[in-house]
């Protein structure tokens, strides 16, 4: 008998077909003696409708109203699905945020879960009743319900997991697992069978969209692990665990890349010191989180160009703020480039093995692609290259790694 | 100063555009020094989205989810209509059924509020906050979020009247007040300025869908005065108030039909103790309400026929719970006619004076309108004719009790 948390993505529960295939998937755990919490998402689609509804009626809208009214959505699913699972035989109720209740802070719209009293729950769940418990959504301090943003069902699902000391936490999405890289890009991309919690948080930072990256982090810190597989078919798909758990470590696990990526270069900063605190203080002021940064030596004139990456949707907001700065930071031009793309190399083999940055800058120069940011972490290297190129260097650094499918 | 709760349907709450109109009507009361609390239904269509979607999963569905489902739409509407208020400058927020809370019995689908905790929104109210509070929604002893069934937020907004001392309980609706009939049926219907709760409770068992039956009933009890009003216009509506406050009483204030009604007949049923108890028994334990009985003097063989009416939708149902006890009741034959109508003659007023029954009976012998079933109360007489004549006997009685505008 074993503790599980199943977690189902909008486009699994996307209407009343869909949702009674859930509740087979649910029943099947059941019926192999398992005690099974499921945290659907809303509808698909009926999140969107509803922040729309929001929107509409105001530009600058109360976060507390945002909630109450978005989180509808995950209500619905819980008591649907429950009844779908009654429907079969099931023993389920739904449980929401505010009942449980799932602890968050209070910051409405981005709220972090801090504590779930499971009591109760557990208790149901060793009488062999089913919780079904909304994604997304907690009960704030002051005591109005919370989100916890979007993409925040899977961070509910492993949150709920570690509390109740899960033994899996089974992400069901519309791919069936992780993969070295983007499918779409090479027919010769793998599927893993595991990856690390490293890993897979430096896949999701560069785009790839499987796992939410709190829901990661948090996996890594309780020690949850989390099963990343299709709502479609029946194939085992990839685990998310612990280095410890992975024996044949490989070099490289994955390519990732971004498009969502835009560059600024300030041209021509005085080169003073401050001068970097000056630029990023009131971007980061205005919630612009920079990512990429090179700063040129100094030209003759004691100048020096500032090249930075940031989020595709905040370059306007960036470009505006540096602008209101002109006078005080003495730039003489602001260059912006969306035409670019972030690749990046990850894998936790790269900590003990040298060459690992090199040999992804003779593949790239190899095909002709010129490098314009480079940076490293201890398990992944990034390059920025102009946007155009990147199905080719994705395809590349996939064959120069040996990750290619036989 | 006054204290006033205002409820807007759901036609009046069916789109972004008329939700700013509610808050334009909800600012003019903040403007004059009132406080207010705001009751909104569910966007026009949303309920039945969401019962829709509840009964395509399961028929026999537990009542505890489908209260969890279908409470979204009024929780959606709040959270729009406190994000309309603050757009324009009023302090505005949502208190759901279980945040303020307001108590319900266990009876989830069809609550009874039992209670509402004022203590902090009567806190907020002083201090100039406007309060949005769901219709339809409670919650339960058992935790749980509980509706009122179809038609609860007249309750809901009544409730809190109550429990608040409100001045007056506004309910705004797509009719601009109470008629002396269905202006449909006569371009003579005139607007009541006034009616007692006793009246509006008989017109509303009639069919004058205006209030919702237990609304007017809390009314009454708490002495909480109503107003029903128009959201499309600035006229004043009709006032339900206290006998007192209704200085001119007339004789009659109002004709009401209904054509939701089916007659059955029993024919040739044994005339014995105890027979009425061996009819009725059975229906009422299959929740079916009759209304009007007729029981005719004995035949020669010690038999009577046996007549009463009961709802439309009942009556399939109710063929088949007598039939299966055709053995022990042992009639001879069971006679169903839907092509019936029920008009009522409603008056305070006819408590103390004589012959306006027999007005009513002149009236519908005058135009050739045949009489099957009579039953009276102490301020209403109703009779049961053929469906054909609803139109004409409405006009005729309208006419003959002096009700027709100038």
């Amino acid at each position: 008998m074993a503790r599980i948390v199943q977690k189902f993505g909008g486009t699994s529960v996307a209407n009343v077909e869909r949702i009674r295939a859930v509740a087979l998937r649910v029943k099947a755990e059941v019926d192999a003696g398992n005690q099974v919490a499921v945290v659907p998402s809303a509808m698909a689609g009926e999140t969107n409708r509803l922040v729309e509804l929001v929107t509409s009626v105001s530009k600058l809208y109360d976060a507390r109203e945002y909630d109450t009214i978005v989180s509808t959505g995950e209500q619905v699913t819980v008591g649907l699905l429950a009844l779908a699972l009654q429907d079969i035989g099931i023993q389920a109720r739904s449980w929401l945020g505010w009942q449980i209740p799932i602890h968050t802070n209070g910051v409405h719209g981005k709220a972090r879960i801090e504590s779930i009293d499971i009591e109760e729950i557990e208790k149901r769940l060793e009488r062999g009743e089913v919780l079904v418990v909304p994604g997304f959504q907690g009960l704030g301090p002051d005591n109005r319900i919370t989100t916890l943003g979007r993409g925040g069902s899977d961070t509910s699902a492993v949150a709920l997991a570690a509390a109740l000391k899960a033994d899996r936490c089974d992400i069901y999405t519309d791919v069936d697992g992780v993969y070295t890289t983007d499918p779409r890009i090479t027919p010769k991309a793998r599927k893993l069978d595991k990856i690390t919690y490293e890993e897979m948080l430096e896949m999701a930072s560069v785009g790839a969209k499987v796992l939410q990256t709190r829901s990661v982090e948090l996996a890594m810190k309780h020690g949850v692990r989390v099963q990343v597989l299709s709502s479609y078919t029946d194939e085992p798909g990839t685990l998310v665990v612990d280095e410890d758990e992975i024996v044949e470590q490989e070099l490289v696990s994955g390519i990732a890349y971004s498009r969502d990526e835009a560059k600024i270069t300030l041209v021509s900063v005085p080169d003073q010191p401050g001068i970097a605190a000056a630029i990023f203080g009131p971007l980061a002021d205005n919630g612009i989180n920079v990512d990429m940064i090179v700063q040129n030596i100094s030209h003759d004139n004691n100048a020096t160009d500032l090249t930075f990456t940031l989020p595709m949707a905040d370059l306007e907001r960036a470009i505006a703020t540096l602008e209101g700065k002109r006078g005080e930071l003495n730039f003489a031009d602001i260059r912006a480039d969306k035409n670019v793309a972030k690749i990046s190399v990850i894998g936790v083999g790269m900590r003990s093995h040298a060459g690992v940055a090199q040999r992804m800058f003779t593949t790239l120069a190899e095909k002709g692609i010129n490098i314009q940011v480079i940076s490293t972490s201890e398990i992944k290297v990034s390059v920025l290259i102009a946007e155009e190129y990147t199905e080719l260097a994705v395809r590349a650094l996939h064959t120069a790694y040996g990750l290619d499918a036989d």
